[in-house]
């Protein structure tokens, strides 16, 4: 579990590494008759996703009570995650091992191998290289920084929800795509007792949908367009005890849907986002989630670590 | 000629109808050892670029006077100019008419459609265009929106550099592209006394740079990636003045550089803009511009009608 002080601290721990990212408003014809909509360009973070956050509060926060092992970190992740631990720990000088599937594409693997992370291939499935990334830390002392569920990583994802209230006061709701829900739990604490957070998921990858259905993490199948940064299998256990706390209600978009918002955001605004980014849009464009008259709504943009050519 | 209160009080008259643009800041080493980089997103603007501020302004301008002809407006432009008026004149209920050449791709003819303009195609080169949607207000008696050389429209751009300098007050230089000069005039003027434009140019549109070599605007040969945003076949009399008087100097790039800033803008910072608008940047990354130890720079990146399939 963690509180809105966790956020606080993480806030203040990783100022001057992280970029505050801006907002832009926009039409309000795009979310119907109904109130003001803004976009937190949160994907103009270093390595482009908010991801970096979360990183940053981990390392930094390990480091200030003294537990930075000489090892340095270790992360599982082809994707956002294991770029921003990448990032991160170069910044800090930190030596860093970024586990990856054998199916990871060259190009993530390179990106990683630029940041000066060591990276290794194992398994053919995500879990595997999860299971060998858990395994080495245990024998090197290395700091493991998790993808979505430790208390340092919802925290510092958490910022993103702080900033928003920073620039934006009176938010009536904020959109957050969810995986494994680290962003999320972050959020929603940051935004407590404030602002509503509502989950987005697509149809194919209901983590927290599911959880909340049975009354506690399970496991779904994973596939869809924005698996690559929505596919957790199941939901953190912080981030469903931080959605039920909450009231954090989950609203789910299907494929269709996510790809037109993705192609939307670019032909109306000029910003490219990844799927697993547009799926926060879509739960507006495609009427899952309808704002009341003049609410107030942000929509997290929180990643775009995508190939733009297919909105040509 | 036009003066900063001609920036000022476009600022004023087209508050509430254009976007204020965020600014980020960016690692200073793409700048290399010197100060400190910053990025003014402009192409966030309506219809994706700076026009929208000019458009405005002619047309609130006029209006102001009761000079706003029942005939609407009328602009000759296949590309951002025409998108602006297009959306401006929408917005405030005035009919348009876009004189595009024969030769203007569907999708853009398509986009000014949607927008409600009435589109005429007319001649094969845009000069043809241009004189047709001259003739065509001198018999109307609609308002002539000129795509850079009236005074309306570079204040307007102008207010584009007067809210850098609200964001950022102690700035030592902006990078600004150069076509016919509107933004280039606007922006030197809303920054004279204060910070320093640099107009940047591609090597195979060099209008401006040709000018302050010629001692006035001259004809020049168009070609090259940013011909499409840059390609004006001489600088207009109005940037030519402002240039002189604030004692601009203009910089040349060539396409590879272009392209390659272009990319780097994508790869680094998930930003995608057109190739007109990467020519600023390219005047840093080219190093066609360097900046001294400490200064402070900030690059207009403003517009993004671009198709990003090679960005892929
Ligand atoms: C762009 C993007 N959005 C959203 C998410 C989901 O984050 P979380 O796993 O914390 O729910 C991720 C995770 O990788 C991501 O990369
Ligand atoms: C994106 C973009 N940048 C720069 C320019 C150049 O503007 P100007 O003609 O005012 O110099 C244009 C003109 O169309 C443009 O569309």
């Amino acid at each position: 579990m963690i509180s809105r002080t966790d956020v606080e601290n993480a806030t203040i721990r990783i100022a001057g590494h992280v970029r505050s990212t801006p907002v832009v408003e926009v039409e309000p014809d795009l979310a119907g008759p109904a109130g003001a909509l803004w976009l937190k360009l949160e994907y103009l973070q270093h390595t482009g996703s908010f991801k970096a956050r979360g990183a940053f509060n981990r390392i930094l926060a390990a480091a200030e009570v003294g537990e930075l092992p000489a090892a340095g970190v270790v992360a599982a992740s082809g994707g956002n995650a294991g770029l921003a631990v990448g990032y991160a720990a170069r910044r800090l000088g930190v030596p860093a091992e970024v586990y990856v599937p054998t199916t990871a594409p060259e190009v993530k693997v390179a990106k990683l191998r630029r940041l000066g992370a060591t990276v290794v291939r194992h398994g053919r499935e995500y879990a595997e290289a999860y299971e060998a990334a858990t395994k080495r830390t245990a024998e090197t002392g290395a700091l493991f920084c998790h993808a979505y569920d430790q208390p340092e990583i919802c925290a510092g994802q958490g910022t993103v929800g702080r900033e928003l209230l920073d620039q934006l006061g009176d938010l009536d709701t904020v959109l957050v795509a969810v995986g494994g829900g680290g962003l999320l739990a972050g959020v929603a604490t940051a935004l407590e007792g404030v602002t509503r957070a509502v989950a987005v998921e697509p149809e194919s990858v209901p983590t927290l949908h599911a959880a909340l259905a049975a009354g506690g993490p399970v496991d779904v199948e994973v596939s869809g367009v924005a698996a690559d940064a929505l596919g957790a299998r199941r939901v953190g256990d912080i981030a469903y005890d931080v959605a039920v706390r909450t009231g954090v209600t989950s609203v789910l978009v299907d494929d269709t849907e996510i790809v037109e918002a993705r192609r939307l955001l670019w032909d109306r605004y000029r910003i490219v986002v990844e799927h697993g980014t547009a799926a926060a849009l879509a739960a507006l464009t495609a009427g899952a989630y309808r704002p009341a008259r003049g609410e107030r709504v942000a929509v997290l943009l929180c990643g775009a670590n995508t190939d733009p050519a297919d909105l040509g």
